[in-house]
């Protein structure tokens, strides 16, 4: 472990000189590092569908790389050829996580390019969509540095945290969402003491946030999530940092499941709760949390997974919610690339949307 | 497991005819039911030191089970050579778990029956040993039995329990202490909706209650110990029991790592929560919950515990308590043998104690 720092490489980046998308190997974490440089089509679709590569905007950013490196290979004689051999690889890419939005947003942001220089040559074509690409990769790199930025103005140095699930550098192109603050703190030469609910059923915490934020030179200790409120009663925590899944019109936050109980407790010990994320999480169209549908999982993630034999007895009933929200009460802030929105959220929340539309302005 | 149902055995017994202590191995639980038939003393002393065995209470009937079954066998011409051999076997039973509270007072009521009977012949002092164990396994079952008519004094037939870790029967000779009030209500005809914890690391909740409650066929349902938030927002829980390790004067409630937070969402969720206990186990010489010194165990049982393979990254930090206690303001009321005590604890524990003295005098 101590010879290997992830945090020299990136959780998704484009070797184009070698036409490689190059990931870290998720599903060896913790146990295992492994960099894998990935040319072929089929070996980067299942990446994806072995969530080899994972999370929402890491996601969309192996997409966007994967769908360029298909281009780039891409013989044709016409903009009509070319974009027809463009969209198999793209209906390729796209089928390997069918309900991952970002997955979908980023194929079609490059299909977008294509669609709209009918009038290019095939190597403009492709010289535009490495822009592209490489563009979606930067904006995710933007958005997670300015929720460090916005982050780093709730915490001081030294300062312990609290997160929950794995909102980190892995799941985005660089520093994470929740954990943005930390990593960018890091850089900077701040010395945060991170704890990290292992989260259960998946251990998201136990095997990601603490692998990156220990790679990092992070002081990092595992909990297991009932040891949260132990934690927090030692006042060991000065702010709790999670990611978000979905924000309702209310501030009603929707993560990992967990993550209600997890404000419950920093409010009754009275520590501030953030909920980090981009815009693009938040939906306006959503007035609630209770309007959220929670996805049901398995019951075997919870009674085997990990296990080597079943550790809960045959036949009894599991309840296994991927997700629970935050209510927007029990919410110091919700922490987004363009600022801090701050109760009540109805208001805050569509200023946070004036900025960024005069920001997009520009 | 269908054709299985250990409410017909019971944690803890005595085959007098055939010389054996029997008892459940709860090592091998849930995905084995093996009943042990142990007639050597080895074979004792290591059921206990192996936690084939476990629970305060249980621990203690066994032990005087065991030390019973050893005098029998004893051939002893006075009541000094009787004694030097009880001594030896007491002693050696005495040694499987040091630090067990329970197992050195069960022996040593033993003891005190033959002290206190020297002028008897062998074939009486062991009598009166068969007497004395079979009290103390009887006086266990009675304040189980107790502590579950209290408790079913403030729940409905149909409602929702949450329960954490086993403060269960399978702790105790029969009924448990937290889930007393379940098994009773069930031979009664009841019909509880329980959700247990699975009470990480070391998943008691999974392993043990949501054993013992599916066999006695009790509508149970695990779930991961974060989700409880969940369960209790859905509205599914009407009443929280738990057990306890220690309860100080002013009812702060140690027990099992993760009660306190439980404690902290019932309170948020407006639903009442319980701590079910004999009075064994409240120390009126501590004063609060802060007075209680909490045992830190290995970081290997979050880590590795269970798993094929290490879950968290090699070096980082674990920090693993094995209790913490619930505040006494969030607690609704302490069942006891000799009845519910309710704030302020101060007093109402205080009552508890002259309720017992008074039961004792009689």
């Amino acid at each position: 472990m101590a010879e290997i720092n992830i945090m020299s490489y990136e959780t998704v980046a484009l070797d184009d000189e070698r036409s490689a998308l190059v990931i870290i190997d998720q599903t060896k974490l913790p146990s295992e590092v492994e960099i894998l440089h990935l040319t072929e089509q089929k070996d980067i679709w299942e990446a994806i569908y072995l969530l080899k590569v994972r999370g929402a905007p890491a996601i969309g950013v192996a997409a966007a790389f994967g769908v360029y490196l298909a281009a780039k290979q891409i013989q044709a004689e016409s903009y009509a050829d070319f974009y027809t051999k463009f969209k198999v690889a793209k209906d390729y890419l796209d089928s390997s996580r069918p309900t991952a939005v970002n997955l979908s947003w980023a194929l079609n942001r490059m299909e977008q390019v294509v669609l709209s220089a009918q009038d290019k040559t095939v190597p403009a074509l492709k010289a535009l969509l490495h822009k592209e690409c490489v563009a979606i990769k930067d904006e995710d790199v933007w958005m997670c540095r300015q929720i460090g930025e916005y982050g780093l103005t709730v915490v001081n140095d030294g300062d312990g945290i609290l997160t929950h699930c794995n909102a980190g550098q892995l799941a985005t192109s660089k520093y994470g969402t929740a954990l943005a603050p930390i990593h960018l703190g890091r850089e900077r030469g701040m010395n945060f003491k991170v704890y990290t609910d292992e989260t259960r059923p998946l251990l998201q915490g136990a095997r990601l946030s603490a692998f990156e934020l220990f790679a990092d030179g992070v002081d990092t200790t595992v909990i297991c999530d009932n040891m949260a409120s132990q934690v927090m009663k030692n006042g060991w925590v000065q702010a709790v940092f999670v990611g978000c899944d979905r924000v309702a019109a209310n501030g009603d936050a929707c993560n990992k499941i967990g993550t209600s109980g997890v404000a419950i407790l920093a409010k009754y010990y009275g520590i501030p709760f953030y909920v980090c994320g981009p815009t693009s999480t938040i939906d306006m169209s959503i007035e609630k949390g209770e309007d959220i549908t929670i996805e049901q999982r398995p019951a075997e993630e919870v009674t085997e997974m990990w296990y080597e034999k079943r550790m809960a007895p045959e036949g009894v009933k599991v309840y296994n919610p991927a997700f629970d929200f935050a209510d927007h009460e029990l919410i110091t802030g919700i922490i987004t690339e363009y600022g801090i929105a701050r109760p009540p959220y109805t208001q805050s929340l569509k200023e946070i949307f004036q900025k960024k539309q005069e920001a997009q302005k520009k």
